[in-house]
């Protein structure tokens, strides 16, 4: 698949600098046409019986085998949900902490992750963040560290191995990371995929890497969580990581899931990451690029003026960015499918 | 809106005869219309930017509006959810029990409200599925009472009223009553709709009346639950129940639910009333249906062979009913749209 060819199945690019994949990346047309096919199919045949539910699960199946590979671990430790903040709560709910136990975190996390850790009843440990700090931080009552791969603000990347050195159980959004850079969430306890961003899926969707599953108390059970139960809601739990799926998923969801895991082209993380280097290369001479080189496809900058006001030049340009609230930032998200044309685009309407 | 109006707004009526709202319900065209049209939308102008939130959440307060309306409470109370199981997840984990705790439920729970109730950690009680059976089991460890509006297999209706002298909190699953039955769940503490069924909406849509929400915790606070947050996590809440709110819903699912909303006429209660009144007279001669009278809209059976070969057999004939596994029972679900013909369908389904 070429370059042309590849970005060519983005309706959004057609008109727009879309370099917003850090909140919702762009449909394919595959995507929508799957989306269209199964909620069609599910009016005229009926939202019901076995056909129905066999396809459902096989497609449940299709969908938790593509995100596992987009994270590198097994297909059987990967937990379909339908967000991110859904993760982190079956992880936090799931571990049973209390008040004596300490949860380390970062002052650059989103509410996803961080809300979920602060209704844990852990407390709740705010670091700077940077691998240095966030070992430091660690005490004998340290539960858990939680933090993401790729911040979300700065787009700077944690190295994650440097973080195991801290002997707790590790926690990772992957929101910014996964089907952005390669990863290995083998290496962490828990990780949580936003297929919604870099993999061009629909939102409610997402995935949950848990290593250990049998270590992980089922906290809210959802739809598929048990193999059998009794009247009480006692449980016997799927096997793997299947007891913390989160709930049903609907067809037209899964189909647009299934569908956009196979737009992404053999070279997508090169390219994504050339693209990056490139809006940095452009940015750097007109703003302050805050996220350090070679760490992610996200180029955070300090604008010269009001973020907001900024982003909604930009956006009567037909170039998509957000701000980042409280932040004074503004950042770009740069696919494999950004075009040195976007890039442009970009600089031009800060300049201008 | 005439009885063939109001009908024909549903393919899958067309051949089938579909009796099985009480798991999915049908979906109408102008639903699939608004769910294609706003996936389209997303696709061709990107999930991004103040008017996409803006339009999504004006459509979240519309859908909120529409579901606090079918159940009869201010819509101020009402949380969307994503599911029956979460939304009696946010009330047990919200209430914060412990092993000290009891919840008492029945033996005729589906999955969805059980299997939260036992992840509480309380102590699950569980009794027969009558009001007097329920407020014998009350004790004063009792934190909740758990249990369903219509029970899911028999189709009984249990009496709110009553229960409400058991003098404690009740979470009521209302997935077999909401949009089936009139419906005041004012009189509870705790309602969830399971859109998905009865209302015809797309699935992963939820609502949770929340009577009081300052006297529940946010114990898995979503995407919306703060109004503010601070770095560790702790926030100042939304008002009312929207801090219960589950977590993001996609545009397309969202319009979807708004367009199902639409499709039900005025005299939807009035007919569907009468269409399983209708059903019951016909299948009575034929089988034994353990549903009692004027109760809901379920007609629940005793077919005289295997359950799961009658449900195959009618469903060769177009006729959708689903089998209630290791109870021995049949359940037709019978919706305002349904036809003469459709339970003529079934009975010869059941007769040959």
């Amino acid at each position: 698949m070429t370059f042309e060819e590849a970005r060519a199945q983005f309706a959004v690019l057609e008109r727009h600098a879309y370099l917003n994949a850090g909140t919702t990346g762009p449909l394919a047309r595959s995507t929508t046409a799957a989306v269209v096919d199964a909620v069609e199919r599910d009016a005229s045949s009926g939202r019901s019986g076995s056909e129905w539910i066999e396809r459902i699960l096989a497609m449940r199946e299709e969908a938790r085998h593509g995100l596992a590979a987009v994270i590198g671990v097994e297909p059987e430790l990967l937990a379909l949900t339908d967000s991110t903040s859904r993760g982190c709560a079956i992880v936090v709910w799931g571990l049973g902490l209390t008040s004596d136990d300490e949860i380390v975190t970062t002052d650059q996390e989103h509410f996803g992750l961080i809300g979920s850790v602060h209704a844990s009843g852990a407390r709740v440990v705010v670091c700077q963040a940077d691998e240095d700090a966030i070992l430091a931080a660690v005490t004998p009552r340290t539960r858990l560290i939680a933090t993401s791969h790729v911040l979300w603000t700065t787009g700077r990347r944690l190295d994650l191995n440097r973080l195991r050195e801290g002997g707790v159980p590790l926690l990772i959004d992957g929101a910014q990371s996964a089907g952005a850079i390669e990863v290995d969430a083998s290496a962490v306890d828990f990780y949580t995929v936003s297929p919604q961003k870099w993999l061009c899926a629909p939102e409610q969707t997402g995935g949950l890497y848990v290593r250990d599953p049998d270590r992980l108390h089922v906290a809210a059970p959802g739809h598929f969580a048990a193999a059998s139960y009794e009247p009480t809601g006692a449980f016997q739990p799927k096997p793997g990581a299947l007891r913390f799926d989160a709930g049903w998923t609907a067809a037209p969801t899964l189909a647009g899931l299934i569908a956009a895991l196979a737009t992404h082209p053999e070279w997508r993380y090169e390219r994504a990451a050339a693209a990056a280097a490139r809006c940095r290369e452009l940015l750097e001479e007109i703003v302050d690029v805050v996220t350090p080189s070679g760490h992610s496809t996200l180029v955070s900058f300090r604008p010269p003026g009001e973020p907001a006001e900024l982003v909604t030049k930009l956006d009567a340009a037909g170039v998509i960015v957000r701000e980042l609230p409280g932040r004074n930032l503004v950042r770009a998200s740069v696919g494999w499918w950004t075009s040195e044309d976007d890039l442009e685009r970009l600089a031009a309407g800060l300049r201008g």
